[in-house]
């Protein structure tokens, strides 16, 4: 309205990101005007990019510019783990720690009746075929520690139970650097059940 | 690092904006890898058109996609007044007021001798120019109610003083909505040195 046109379609773009409203928006349009040009060409490249060569692992699920994707060609993995996580940001989470170096699979979300999300919905067809193919020992169960994830976890569990596979859920507790006193009774008693013996 | 290509070159893009953080820039940019194909055309389109297509308006300083922009164009509006702001959003505030129609004059910036910005360095020199051919009665200095705005009003008011021309400022109170039990001091003496007679 009171904006040249190429500026209040850029505010627009803006606000369809999450958590950015008119006033931000209209701040980071502004701020676009004066950026150098070679960082908002890139940034306009990088859009597009993201869009159109990104796509989803075959195997594992994750996100990826080649298919298979890294992890999935990487040599030196251990082939026998498979690490069950919700989403693709999980994965990233996992490689960050530097010390998990299995296998990934990507379910692309967790069963939650109440959504009408069953186990067909999200990537659990997939983790099958993969574990009647591949020489898999353990699976570890990375699902969200909330119910949607952990009912997810034991659907799994329950699943593979037949073909003798380990499954494994990782540990609850209280989080490193965090304080007793603003831990919520479900962790506590949780890291109470789960002590270990120094 | 750990992210294909396309998704970490995204994530600098977004983290040269301000206020946006390395954990924010990994959301928006995974939220991108969502969103519907034409509104990330149209957002990598927008980025480029802003920077490509606007320019600063050769009469007021004000941002245009073309020369004069269409305030100084439209000949419906009062030429006899002149706001003189800070800044292009400045314009734009002013707009959304809907009772304003008179000419900008838009400075880019205000004299600040710590930053070493002198009248020179600021869109001054236009604004003289502007004066003599233009037949203007009325300077309206709405520059920033801080030092360097309060500074760059005197300045310009006692530019254009010896040429009788009226220059006038806006009025400083208490913000309408707002709590007088907030009002900081200097506002509270100015609502109460400039109270009206009811």
């Amino acid at each position: 309205m009171h904006y040249p046109e190429p500026i209040s379609k850029l505010i627009d773009s803006f606000m369809k990101l999450p958590g950015i409203g008119p006033k931000t928006a209209q701040r980071l349009a502004f701020y676009v005007l004066n950026m150098k040009e070679e960082d908002v060409v890139d940034f306009s490249r990088s859009l597009m990019k993201v869009k159109r060569e990104l796509q989803f692992c075959s195997v594992c699920g994750h996100i990826t510019d080649v298919d298979p994707c890294y992890i999935c060609t990487d040599k030196s993995r251990d082939r026998s783990i498979i690490c069950v996580v919700q989403d693709t940001k999980d994965v990233i989470a996992m490689e960050k720690m530097r010390e998990y170096s299995g296998m990934y699979h990507v379910l692309h979300g967790a069963i939650s009746p109440m959504d009408g999300i069953g186990p067909e919905d999200i990537n659990i067809p997939a983790l099958l075929e993969r574990l009647k193919d591949e020489n898999v020992k353990e699976l570890i169960l990375a699902t969200n520690p909330n119910i949607e994830g952990e009912s997810t976890a034991m659907y799994i569990s329950r699943l593979v139970k037949p073909i003798g596979l380990k499954t494994t859920r990782l540990a609850h507790g209280l989080p490193v650097g965090g304080d007793l006193e603003y831990a919520d009774e479900v962790t506590l008693s949780k890291a109470i059940e789960y002590r270990t013996e120094l």
